[in-house]
């Protein structure tokens, strides 16, 4: 787990420095479609995110199913929070 | 045009400031689904600032449109840009 | 304009093709993955399509400003369906 | 599986109608803004059948991990598909 929050850490950190790159742009009065770019490439990154979130948030229900026998119920907990995620 | 400038750079810091606060989160090992409500919301904002560009670019166009007589190429120039942000 | 609405008719068409292949895919059972590609290329496939036809839409309004020097109301009427059009 | 796969055929069926509605738009020459909610109305039916086969894709997946104990190789596959499938 250790190693996944490390990796996202870092690409939280990422995502930060692009967004000062961004406010430096608009402050700069660069183009638009300069700017949008970034902005496109700052959605990538934090989809991304949200995916690796919602992989390990799985697999920690899945060893709580494993370990507790609680029945599904961990995975419907996991399914609202999917479902609210990708309905954007 | 400063006033959208002022208006962008202060939703910009509010991500920044809201990224600050989702590596903190998962720095102290904070659930899964909280921090997804988190990342969700600031997509939510992102979208919201990449709208707001668009619109602008868009208007600079249309200025330049009828500034130049050049027909309808800086149209042209923002829906190809457009169709590069919006991808569903 | 009827350049533009034989293609987006021949585009329609397109879709409407790829929509009843989807059907069949369901019917046969066909893997979750293999239809999610076919639905992300129809949604792509749509997208085209709301773009020309925004694009359109704004050509048409800017004749209209230039003919009726009506001001800019036409131009307010593109982006208020722009807005509704880009929110999703 | 069976109620889920009449559910989505008749939401295809349903968007198969509503294509063959927007091209009779086009063809008798109405309005931009009408035939764009048309559009918006079609784009969201289809991302709610790409939800429906998402969470189904994942309830198989699931079944899989249990039955043949093979660790998380199918969440794995199943979240390289929503990768792929998710843009924003």
């Amino acid at each position: 787990m250790d190693k996944i929050r490390n990796d996202l850490m870092a690409r939280l950190k990422r995502i930060e420095g692009q967004i000062k790159g961004v406010v430096k742009m608009v402050d700069e009065g660069r183009n638009c479609d300069e700017i949008l770019i970034q902005i496109a490439s700052i959605r990538s990154a934090l989809n991304k995110i949200g995916i690796m979130i919602l992989e390990n948030y799985l697999k920690i229900c899945l060893h709580k199913v494993n370990k507790k026998k609680k029945d599904f119920e961990e995975i419907e907990n996991f399914f609202e929070t999917f479902s609210k995620y990708v309905k954007f």
